[in-house]
């Protein structure tokens, strides 16, 4: 049975349920984070963590318990299912009001969730086959710094994307890739691997910044710039970065193959430096 | 006690709770109208059906019953609970799915929920003495046409238009007003009623839309175009609608009077043919 926590309880998930006024059901005012587990532990904790903190704080959301205690309920809850490779998500919102107003009560009680995911991203078909992507209008908010549950623009991307044959949806804006859906988009250029700066435009990637830091330690040039489609057409290679994906090649673009149209070398290294450093640093 | 509508059946709204798992919830993949209550009986519903099967169908959402169903079912919930003047809240969401995937599974059952609140819109302090705005980046999506619950750049603009002294946000994008974060944006110049066309950059407002065909009926000419925030300061008056305001004149932009400083008499004579025009026409 899949147990998961809501407010302070551990309980059935099917036994999971909000009133109907929580602001995060009816005005999306709500963050979440999810993390990956790895033999047992959690990846990238405290900087997935770090993120939350400035999400929350960005909506002026207060999280009802302090990150540690976070962790522990997040540890609390791998444990409880026998989690051993997967997904831990986590959902804070403002609370449930009657008044339905935009403007927020002071003093709602937050509501926090968290739920478990078995997962075998290690042997996922796009680690080994690589995945094919397609492009399209980033149709998102200004504030994609913040991972709000406002994720309708993605879901209607990922939806296109699929139409298309395709396993994500890279999003463009003023001729520039933004980023995936739900992950971090990367090419290969003679410069080095190119991804875009962090800004109001994209999420920091959580996964895609502990790749970097890998990349570059082993002597592979980072250059955040942000890149257009065509440069990502005529790239050496091109890959993703997310928490349920880790890395993973994109071997076509909008039916285009990228390279040889097989996953590329280096983006198969930074995996398996990420995956060492999952294993190395997980808590 | 309040007694709420929740997939067929109607309970008290305390012990209305959805699934964690919930797709309006997890991804603000739900659509909703607000439509407002007169002497018993709900003001210009066919509108609001008709907005809200466009809406569900720009995010291929079946409505889990036919329009007339769902306007029985509200008139039903305003039967039971007694409600004379107030709001009808309606929402539909994609259905609960424990895979959290970006991608809807096929055939999930779609959540519809509904309550309602009493609301004295008629005698609302900001129908008589007029309401200050406050002018913000729009920071929305593309699809604003879309009445999604995607809303939380809506909530932060109110919450900063409140911190600023006002009621409202009128939310600016390339210099010109897109509406209100919850109505639609008038002015008064000396061409007639200005506001903008509708288009993916703004909600087609239900009781804007009957606003202006009653402006014309009566003589008063509507240009549709989009103004400046400057346009607005210098107009004669200003003016807002929505479901839970009908109408309300803007006395104060950014702190500075419009007109007078009082609600203007187009604004009023206006708000009174829309009350004559609920009157007559509610059902």
């Amino acid at each position: 049975m899949n147990i998961a926590y809501l407010n302070g309880a551990f309980l059935p998930l099917a036994d999971a349920r909000i009133s109907v006024l929580d602001r995060g059901f009816l005005f999306a005012e709500a963050i979440y984070e999810v993390a990956a587990v790895i033999d047992g532990r959690l990846i990238d904790s405290a900087s997935h963590l770090a993120r939350l903190e400035r999400s929350v704080a960005a909506i002026d959301l207060p999280l009802p318990l302090p990150p540690a205690q976070i962790e522990a309920a997040q540890k609390e809850l791998v444990r409880r299912n026998g989690v051993t490779q997967g997904l831990v998500y986590l959902q804070v919102t403002r609370g449930a009001d009657i008044t339905r107003d935009f403007l927020p009560p002071e003093g709602l009680e937050p509501t926090l969730f968290m739920f478990v995911q078995d997962k075998d991203f290690l042997n996922a078909p796009g680690a080994r086959d690589g995945i094919a992507v397609a492009t399209m209008a980033d149709q998102r908010w200004a504030r994609r710094d913040i991972k709000s549950t406002g994720l309708l623009a993605q879901v209607m991307a990922k939806r296109a994307a699929s139409a298309a044959g395709a396993q994500e949806a890279w999003m463009v804006e003023d001729g520039f890739v933004t980023e995936g859906a739900s992950s971090t988009a990367f090419i290969l250029t003679d410069e080095g691997v190119v991804t875009r700066p962090y800004s109001r435009q994209v999420l920091a990637g959580c996964t895609g910044l502990a790749l970097t830091a890998l990349a570059q330690e082993s002597g592979i040039a980072i250059v955040r710039r942000p890149f257009t489609v065509a440069e990502a057409l005529a790239a050496h290679e091109a890959f993703i970065a997310s928490a349920s994906t880790l890395c993973q090649s994109v071997v076509r673009i909008d039916g285009q193959k990228i390279g040889d149209g097989r996953p590329g070398p280096v983006a198969m290294r930074l995996r398996e430096l990420y995956i060492d450093f999952a294993r190395r640093t997980a808590v």
